[in-house]
């Protein structure tokens, strides 16, 4: 059962609920109260990168700033994942992180990463798609088979055999691209644990983003 | 596994999914061939009134105009849960609907009742939470109590018991109360069902609602 | 874990369990206080209707008397998915609201329409059956489509895809035959929650009704 | 899917049901064709003596005339359990039968062991509830706690702790009783577990009994 | 949650768990505190019998001291299932023991029976790759559907049907070989729900035994 | 169904399983034909210093060679996570890595941590039942504590609420406690996932140390 917020008042009758659900999301990051270190200057050059491009750094990178060897470790390896040249397109990576995600039901990658599938794809009811129920979306028969098994691998691990592979596969996927596909529905397995074990919030401004 | 639409081409590579995603969602609403009925004056009526209010009709009224008793009974049933007066506000009663759709991963109703959260509430966050995950949500006590009732009746009704009556009781939801949260819980259960089962699609006006 | 009634001492041994684990099923018909509304005379002649050909009012119409409204809305949607002209056969429809409960383990759908198939069928065991596993009976092709689809739409329908619905179309069912499956399940899968919400208890009389 | 009798023409629309579900139960006892061994003296009494006392012979013990040490086993362990001298009285160990195969949805131990929960209790209902959701019923805090006990010991053995030892304590079992109720929710989890893969029919002359 | 052991001192810090996991192992056998009963001449000398050929009595043996009726009766139905003539190897037997208990997450059979599996095959890793998952080992068809029949109908009992039978049969079993495939399968759930209800301790000598 | 390795032959009888369940382990540690690059003088070092100190690589960093870039982004997070100060001793932390990787079924993890498990407690039980059933351990209040918690946000990371870190906070972990958990759990449960979708194979050597 959820344990609720004690500093909100419960008088019988919700009122007034207008933005409070998030409220705070943009300060108070986590649950847990970790003090930031100074960032090292590559890490202050990254996230003065993100400012740039972006507008504004993640939550989940200052989240990580408690600890700069965490940042750093986390930083190499999405921006691997993500960004580095691949069979996958960004736009397909990005769509498995948000299925994957929704399969964990991820309230932090959720709202992140389903900005990134609007503002890739220029689709806004594609994130919905992904974040809702992936199997109702019009796919190609390569999206698809990406999906099921970035989601089989997700709720079934152990039942991943030669079969999924040959799946894959046959769907146009080479060796190399399968690691890609499990590698990042691995690194949002992660990811969305960390998230939730620490009620990590999404910067608000992603709510608004490409709609 | 999930099919895949046989009209799209896969040619490896995933190209221009630029609002593939929904293609059509506003034509074909339902994977059912089923001509429609000519409206009563009733509900001609009613959807003159969606018009006004709402700028559109919303599809799944058009799913059941193949039949208008069973539109009729629908309608009646719907507006009498949601609209009707009970000791539930509007918004709770949305909520427990995106909350309800939410746990089964109903793209429609996720769709068209997040949209409506959004707009009772003003907070466009809200309405993404109880589509991805209410517990990440900054709920009242009263809020929370009814969302975790209205979860555990969608996933294991089997194992609801007086201990989750009295839950709500402790909450400060009456007897009345309590039977509004089961039917509106079980009125989404039955819609998302309805709504999987025959691939039935949201006016895409929805996605922008409200943002 | 289960609560259980306060007022059933409880002395270490089990003694007399006799009629009591249903005693009061047909004058406390659910765990809510809701004082009666006066039916209609539309209400009222439906009830003196039920009388004459069953003997007897079904709780689940009682259970809905404190608001007539919502028992209108409950009758008229009831009976023109169980009894209007279908291409399923009354006894097909009954057969999927047992394999429904079932699935869902509510007891008062399971007692009512368990009977319901006994007496339609003629059959004592397939009532039985369709309580018990429906996996187990001797089903034709139709049938088993049927319920399979109707379970598969209760468990997981985020998982029903187009491939399902061309399962039921092999199985010889047309769209509108598809609809009615599925709305029937549907609405198995909302009675089935409000009446595990509300402790719903079935009419005793049921019990050896077609043995 | 379920795969279906191919026996049974499928010619479109389901007719004549009537008694089809269970045809044969009786003289078709298992889908495996395993002819029987002649009784030894031993083995004959016994069968003699359920003929005399129940006027028929179990198909459960005419499914194991294959091979007479497990059918010797068989008896051994079942007579222990269910008539031997125990903590538990016979209906209590009944019920935790029907309980525990529900959770299975085992058709044949339903069949055959609700009855016996009707005929022991006198209470036809009590029957239906240990086969639907014996958390409906109205029972003893002794009771209830032995079969949350057991239904859960079904579900997910590996989360049964000392905890859950002490809640059978505190509701007056003794070391004794935990074990006696663990060894028939154990005999039971292994019988349903035979009667489904074998796909075990129960002799029809149960469905009436004591109803 | 768990449950943690009074007697075990927590000082914030874990320090010299060695040993500590399974102190007692070898004679504190259960969590039920139930007084030997003399061993009847028959059980002494099988008692006997595997001090000699095994070097020590197995825990679950001792575990059933407390009632020699109920000692007998596993002795007779585990030896016939284990050892008497069958068409499925000693080997093979073993590994769906150790399979289902895998499934079953128990730790006595876990441990007892995978030290089987190693000394049988000769393969340490098989005992290894059973306990953990099945899925992972090099396996022949005749072994892999051998496990995935009797992992199903561990997990899923009520969806094994006449496909799964079929399946075994292609793969080169009778219907007699079924039934022992169903009957291991059946006894190691039984077996595993009595050994996880009284937190059955392994003997620790079969830890280090045939790696 | 699990898909067999065709190279095996099948002949109706198991014969001869003898080291075949892992044969080439160490010579074929994937099922993705993946070239390895020249590894780097940091790498090269890295992998000489496990030589000297392991006596081998282990399999998963030869699997990550094909890519130095995701290699060397791998090394870093684990080293951090497992290697560097935290509140965690090395023993919890792979004690964590195990149980988790038992809850995802993962048999490359369950090896190769169960042998440091083994290693670093010196109590080789106690790789066993973090293996096989944490719950079954006789473990200190912190430590069932933290497993708990990395278990239930393995199973489902959606449920894991505020009261959760509050039960690891009254068991005596610090905020950075909690967060090293979450981070090792959800380490795991990342690699798990690309352990099984790679079917890679750990060192056989693990499978006999600190027996």
């Amino acid at each position: 059962m959820a344990k609720r917020n004690s500093k909100i008042a419960s008088n019988g009758r919700a009122s007034k609920p207008r933005a409070r659900a998030t409220a705070g999301d943009d300060t108070v990051i986590t649950a847990l109260h970790l003090p930031s270190e100074k960032l090292s200057p590559e890490m202050a050059a990254y996230f003065a990168k993100c400012e740039e491009k972006l507008g504004f750094v993640p939550n989940v990178l200052k989240a990580y700033t408690f600890d700069l060897t965490k940042l750093s470790a986390f930083v190499a390896m999405y921006n691997d994942l993500m960004l580095a040249p691949s069979g996958l397109s960004k736009l397909e990576r990005e769509m498995i992180a948000v299925a994957v995600s929704a399969h964990n039901r991820c309230y932090y990658c959720l709202v992140a990463h389903g900005a990134a599938v609007r503002q890739l794809s220029g689709d806004p009811a594609l994130g919905e798609l992904m974040a809702m129920n992936y199997r109702a979306a019009r796919l190609s028969q390569r999206e698809g088979a990406m999906l099921d098994f970035a989601v089989k691998l997700s709720a079934e691990p152990w039942r991943v055999e030669e079969e999924d592979r040959e799946e894959l596969r046959r769907a146009g996927f080479t060796d190399r691209d399968i690691w890609d596909i499990a590698a990042i529905a691995g690194f949002f397995n992660m990811s969305n644990r960390v998230a939730s074990a620490t009620d990590m919030r999404p910067n608000s401004v992603y709510h608004g983003q490409a709609r």
